[in-house]
């Protein structure tokens, strides 16, 4: 084998001509990533400089091994807001503890999912429906707000949960420092302006399009500058107490890793499961709806091996757990980015500002990129998937609510459990109240529908009902009662009919039922019939007792059902 | 409204001709529960008296409530076994406490059964998999035996976990009391000798078969009469230190309810439910199987109902958790009971024992009461579901052994938190991997089937494809990357016909999918169709804006579909 097969496709076959793309989305994606990998490190409970370490190697990782050409990697507001919360409770936050196990946290989540990926499990983001994601999203982009206000207005306190951080902020409201708060709020109200109100503005103006766009992603890195020279000018952390960034260690991180211990990873291997699953389906997603854009393809498992080399380059070189970014990855790809070379370029210039420019960010307030966090994670908030679920489908909508509601008043790891299960809840309600419909003929045709919509024949003997469902174990019964009261309706019935060509699956409990029903329906002299058998759901059945007994029993269509059982 | 109406149906119209099928089986079940009850308050870690009063109200208030006709509610193993393992780590087994709590878990259980009665819930059993309770029973199974070793062979240690047990038991061994080893060995070998061998004998010996059933069913008293009376005519308590059950109470149970505290409520709740849960699987299942085959029904809700008034009538009278029993159901059930009066006549004749018979009870030996413990759940364990599910369904006889190792390895109640976990998985990665066919047309018919297995007719600027399962959140996701390769490996198509005939669900993560799909394949050119869409679906279909997208490509039958896409 040579060497050039183990580089990445993309980047064996690369083309000249994508260099200017990948080149200005490297450059944009590095301009948003800068004050966002400061603010998620803080949001994540880590110094500054953990982000910028958290922003270098984990690209190159994705770059190597990912399948997306336009996922932007690097530290992200849930992952950040789930190290806080699942390291808060067990170590101080700024010890050196709590960095280890950060650390710690990103490699054990790398480590589960590339094994995933070589267990081809991608498959396994799928028991997270639509719905619950967006509420899960939705209840942690408000959790995270509500938990920056204080950085905002420079008020001083811990709590632990929504409702004390909201008691303590009202409380302590008096305890604003007036400056920090003029110059959050301030940053605030840009940023805000910036993402709803500037392009349109420039566009008017007569910017063109592409531009205006670009200059309102620089937006959060205006703030930082403008705020930065600010507070460095009249001295304002001196003279006003506001809350800075300060020393930022200059140079790249090293390699190197600390084992905190079993007792440690014991602790911590729920939480990096909760953040390794909550990531990829995150990740995977944006992933998948930009690639669909350019009718191109992503691999879900290759996509675990990326996001989980990622986060094992990024625990080796200082940081905390990564993923694939919703606005940075959008970003990336409008500002034209062809191949994962985008991402490189960002890391060589993240390395770049690591060794030359951190003294830049001493006197950067806390409270700037605090608003960063706010304006960022406010556009995660989705309503509109709420109201089309509303609309479609109530129960998904309510699961949405639910997980919504669990998120904030239980927590982000409490939330994304609350959400797997009503995903499962939703899906085991659904299938467990089949539709069935009792069927009869239309006159003259061999096509057979529901009696309580069309005008059709019926045989007296003959019950024949069509289910419309998979026949297993949480629907078994309800099938079951369901023949029993037809049965009592219509006391002269010798034959009954199942239609099964909706029946996809017809587990070992569907089985059992069916097995049952044919005994106790021969007891009372009913013969049971079967029509439409799928091929593999018959395929089984074949080698059963209930196949031998049925063996002539079974009909390829309705009709030849419909008329053996006139007939006999 | 007269006094009547309050009366259970069976009540209103009993029949004269009932009575002596009733009496008769009132009469044997009782035989069998007097062993039995004394056994499982053994197991469950109470005294005696606890048993016997379990069988008295629980059997009035089922038979008021209730909905079978045959099922015998009283103590059983799995529940008593439930039961100790929920209080064994809370409070010392036999201490008053011990006893309150217990009574209170049987009160938990009883509101919660009642509650879901109300609400309607009975389909929450169908959570679990006929395999999964399969394997939950014979686990219990196993461990209760392995549980009454060291009382049958008179060893004395405690334990906590099977394998504690076994070790304890091998390096305990010398330390068996030979006595009481001989009298627990010589029952043990007796009542499995007259489960599996004594009716067949009888028969054979010209005894006819009624009778020679009967006499196996006495086999468990005749054994509690002769140890009695050999331990009492030798004093072997005293002589050779068999344990014995000693002094029980005489007189009927007082009612009465202490509450133990809001924390040990916060203790118990847990418990409450997955003995609620297993409890009322377990009778809804042989309850329902017994009615089968007299043409009758039950009604789970009822259901609900009648074992929750079971439990906190065994609470207010100083009883433990209770539920319909496997097998006294269909020894009832055999012997002729025709209605509930069956129960009411055991519990007078319980109510008769406590008053003037529980003298006795003092010499009969403990390892008499473990002997008949382990005959009774070595008939639980259930080797034809295993070999069912193995010859029809890997998955589902792999999620047997699986509950049954858990309930070994880890204990009851997390064994039934597996088994609920890996029925859904299971359900779960059937649907998350759907059958799909690429299909053709049958030449000369109307007829569409699957490329792979006939010889079709395509054209080459259509994908036309079967999906044989509902779509939602687990498996959107692959649909989708499977269309994609197929349009990969046909690079001429400009037409993707999905055949919805057994797509009986599309929830909100599916319609996101195909609003996605359509949107990406449109702006390539290409179009979507839909054809053989259910009723339901094409309902809540038409609301959306998919609907609205696709409402001229939307086709009744496939060869309509196919005639279009050809045409254009």
């Amino acid at each position: 084998m040579q060497i050039q097969a183990l580089l990445p496709q993309w980047l064996r076959h690369y083309r000249r001509d994508w260099l200017s793309g990948d080149l200005t989305a490297g450059l944009i994606v590095t301009v948003m990533l800068i004050p966002q990998s400061l603010a998620y490190a803080m949001l994540a409970g880590l110094p500054p400089e953990v982000g910028l370490y958290a922003s270098i190697l984990p690209l190159l990782a994705y770059a190597l091994l990912g399948s997306s050409m336009t996922l932007a990697v690097g530290p992200v507001a849930v992952a950040s807001l789930m190290t806080a919360s699942s390291l808060t409770p067990l170590v101080a936050p700024g010890s050196p503890e709590y960095l280890s196990m950060a650390m710690m946290l990103a490699l054990l989540s790398g480590v589960m999912l590339m094994v995933a990926g070589f267990l081809r499990l991608g498959f396994l983001a799928w028991f997270l429906s639509h719905p619950v994601i967006s509420g899960f999203i939705s209840g942690s982009a408000v959790l995270i707000a509500i938990g920056q206000l204080k950085y905002l207005l420079g008020i001083k306190f811990t709590s632990s949960g929504v409702l004390s951080t909201i008691d303590g902020l009202i409380r302590r409201l008096p305890e604003t420092n007036i400056v920090t708060a003029g110059i959050g709020i301030a940053a605030l109200v840009f940023l805000f302006f910036a993402r709803t109100q500037l392009a349109r503005l420039l566009k008017k103006a007569g910017v063109p399009a592409s531009a205006a766009e670009l200059v309102t992603k620089l937006a959060p890195m205006a703030a930082v500058i403008l705020s930065t020279a600010v507070v460095a000018s009249l001295d304002l952390n001196e003279n006003a107490q506001v809350s800075i960034v300060g020393q930022v260690p200059a140079g790249l991180p090293t390699l190197s890793l600390s084992f905190p211990g079993w007792e440690a990873l014991n602790a911590l291997w729920v939480p990096a499961l909760l953040i390794s699953l909550v990531g990829f389906v995150e990740s995977v997603s944006v992933a998948q709806s930009l690639a669909m854009k350019r009718a191109q393809r992503i691999q879900p498992d290759r996509e675990l091996l990326g996001i989980g080399a990622a986060n094992i380059a990024s625990a080796l070189s200082g940081g905390f757990p990564v993923t694939g970014g919703f606005a940075r990855s959008v970003v990336n790809f409008s500002a034209g980015a062809n191949t994962p070379a985008a991402g490189v370029i960002s890391a060589v210039m993240m390395s770049a500002v690591l060794i030359g420019l951190t003294s830049w960010f001493y006197y950067l307030p806390h409270a700037v990129l605090s608003a960063t966090i706010i304006v960022a994670v406010l556009g995660l908030i989705d309503i509109h998937t709420l109201k089309e679920a509303w609309q479609y489908d109530k129960a998904d909508a309510i699961a949405l609510l639910l997980t919504f509601s669990g998120v904030i008043v239980f927590g982000v790891e409490e939330g994304i459990v609350i959400g797997v299960a009503l995903s499962l809840a939703v899906l085991v309600w659904r299938s467990s109240h089949p539709h069935m419909a009792v069927v009869g003929r239309v006159p003259g045709t061999e096509h057979f529908r529901n009696i309580e919509r069309h005008q059709v024949e019926t045989l007296p003997e003959l019950v024949a009902l069509r289910i419309d469902e998979s026949i297993y174990f949480a629907n078994a019964q309800l099938l079951e009662e369901k023949i029993e009261s037809l049965l009592q309706q219509q006391p002269g019935t010798r034959h009954v009919l199942l239609i099964l060509s909706a029946v996809n699956q017809l587990d070992t409990t569907g089985l059992g039922m069916l097995t049952e029903l044919e005994k106790s329906l021969s007891a009372r002299r009913i013969t049971l019939h079967f029509s439409e058998i799928k091929g593999p759901v018959l395929d089984r059945l074949r080698g059963t007792s209930l196949g031998a007994q049925m063996k002539d029993r079974i009909y390829l269509s309705t009709h030849q059902a419909f008329k053996a059982c006139s007939a006999s």
